[in-house]
C-alpha cells in the first residue's frame, strides 16, 4: 500500500522552503505541496487574529488539495495559530516552534556546565506570543529564555542584504542583549533568518551556537507520520510550489531559499 | 448648501497619514475618512495584479461608506492601480504620483541652470512601473529621470530606525547612484520616506533638494474638488481612521506619521 497524497507545507512566504528541503531529504518518496501566502506577507508584524484568519484560509485550501499531513513551516503562524488550526484539522499536523525548541534544549544539554539563557531570535509577533519560551520551559523549566525581536532581518533577507554593512549594523543592534547575557544557544526562530546565519554568527561570536528548526521539524514529521500514510518508492516524490503573489523579485528570493532555480511557481488565489 | 459626506483617503498602511494631515490643513472643514490596509501591507513588493485587486476592494469599501471624493494616498497603489480605479468610480479621484511629479518639475524649474536628472526614490513596484518617469516627462520631456528602488526604507521607518547607523548604511548604499548623477531633486516617492528625511538628506548632501507629494496632493485636491461637493464651516471637520489590522506596533507607527497619538483606530474587515 502506498499513499500518494501530498504532504502540504504552509508559510507566509518562501522562507519555509528551507523546511521543504529538509523534508524532501528526510522523506524522499513523498509528494510535497508548498503554499506561500506571498500576497499577504509578512505575518510577523501582524496581530494574532489576522495571522489566525490567514492561516486557516491557507489550511482549508491545502486540505481541499487532498493533503494527508500538514507542516506549518512559518514560525509566526506556528506560534500564533497552531491551536486554532488543530481544532480544524484531523490529519497529522506539525509546527516549527516545538521542533525548534526541542533542538535548542537538546543542544543546550550537550553543552555541559554552560550557563546563560537560550536566546530566541524571531519576529515581533512570535516574540510577543512567547511561544518558544513556553515550548522550551515545557522541556526543561530550568533554562532561561531571552526573547529578542529582530523585525528587520526579514526585509534584509528578502533584499538579499544578508552579508553587508547594513545587515551587520542591524545584527549588532539586535544582538547586543544576547551577547551581554552570554547566551550559549540562539534559536533562529524565523525561517528567513538562516539566510543571515553568517552575519548573525559573526555578531554573536564563537561562544553562541545557532540552532534552526528545519531539520528538527523534518525529523519530527518523520516520527509522527503513520506507516499507512506513507508513500512507497522507488520513484522520488514530486514537489509543487504555489504562491498567492508572484513577481520577479519573489522568484529571486525563492531561488535563494530553495538553493536552486524556483522554475515553476503556480499562482493561486486565496479568498 | 454643504456636503457633509467624507473625503476618503486610502493607503496600504499608515504612511498616508502625512497626506491626511496635509489635506486637513488645506481643507479644515471637510470630514475625512482614512483606510489603511495594514493586514496586507506592504504593497511595494507585490505584483501589479495583486495591488490592483486590493486597491479595488478598498475603494469599494470607501464608496459604500459614502465617500464624495477619493485620494489614493499610497504611491504604489497610485502608480499601479489608478487607471483601474478610475474605470470604477465616478467621484473626484486623485493619486499622489501626479502631484509628486508636478512638485518635482516645479522645483526643478526654480533651479535655473542646474542640470542632472530628477531622482525618484520609491518602492520596487513603483519604480518598476516607471509611473513617476511617465508623469514627469508628461510635464517636461527634457528632464531626465533616475529611478531608484529603496525597499528597505519602509521597514526601517516602521521599525523607528530612521536616524541611526543602520538607516545611514542603507541610505548610503541606495543613494550612491543619485550622488554620482548629481541629481538636483529627489522625490520621496513613498509615503513612508518622509520619516527618513534627515538621513536621506544627510546622505545626499546639500546639493539635492527633497520633494514629497503630501502638500502637493492636498493642493491638487483643493483645486479639483467642485464647490457643490464642499462642506461649509464653521465647525472643523471630523477625522475617522480605519485599518484592516491593528497591533500595538501599528499604533506606535501611526502616531509617528500622524504627529500625535493615534487614539482611535477602528478595525474593519475587507473581503
Amino acid at each position: 500500500m502506498s499513499d500518494d497524497r501530498p504532504i502540504a507545507l504552509f508559510d507566509s512566504g518562501v522562507g519555509g522552503l528551507t523546511v521543504l528541503n529538509a523534508v524532501a531529504r528526510r522523506l524522499p518518496f513523498e509528494n510535497l505541496l508548498y503554499l506561500g501566502d506571498t500576497a499577504r506577507l509578512p505575518y510577523g508584524t501582524k496581530s494574532p487574529q489576522t495571522v489566525q484568519r490567514y492561516a486557516l484560509k491557507a489550511v482549508s485550501f491545502l486540505l481541499a488539495r487532498n493533503a494527508k499531513a500538514l507542516v506549518i513551516a512559518c514560525n509566526t503562524a506556528s506560534a500564533l495559530a497552531l491551536p486554532t488550526i488543530r481544532d480544524f484539522v484531523s490529519v497529522p499536523l506539525l509546527g516549527v516552534v516545538e521542533p525548534g525548541a526541542r533542538a535548542a534544549v537538546s543542544s543546550m544539554r550537550k553543552l555541559h556546565g554552560r550557563t546563560g539563557p537560550i536566546a530566541v531570535l524571531a519576529t515581533e509577533a512570535t516574540i510577543t506570543s512567547d511561544a518558544y519560551g513556553t515550548a522550551i520551559r515545557g522541556h526543561d523549566s530550568s533554562y532561561g529564555v531571552l526573547n529578542v525581536a529582530c523585525p528587520l532581518f526579514v526585509p534584509l533577507a528578502e533584499e538579499g542584504w544578508t552579508d553587508n554593512d547594513v545587515a551587520e549594523a542591524a545584527a549588532v543592534r539586535y544582538l547586543d542583549p544576547v551577547i551581554r547575557a552570554r547566551a550559549p544557544i540562539a534559536v533562529l526562530g524565523c525561517t528567513h533568518y538562516p539566510l543571515l546565519k553568517r552575519t548573525i554568527a559573526r555578531a554573536l561570536g564563537k561562544e553562541t551556537l545557532l540552532v534552526d528548526s528545519a531539520d528538527s521539524a523534518a525529523a519530527e514529521l518523520d516520527r509522527i507520520l503513520p506507516l499507512e500514510l506513507r508513500r512507497k518508492g522507488p520513484e522520488a516524490g514530486t514537489t509543487k510550489l504555489m504562491v498567492t503573489d508572484a513577481s520577479e523579485r519573489l522568484r529571486r528570493v525563492a531561488s535563494r531559499f530553495l538553493g536552486r532555480e524556483a522554475s515553476s511557481l503556480e499562482l493561486v488565489d486565496l479568498p
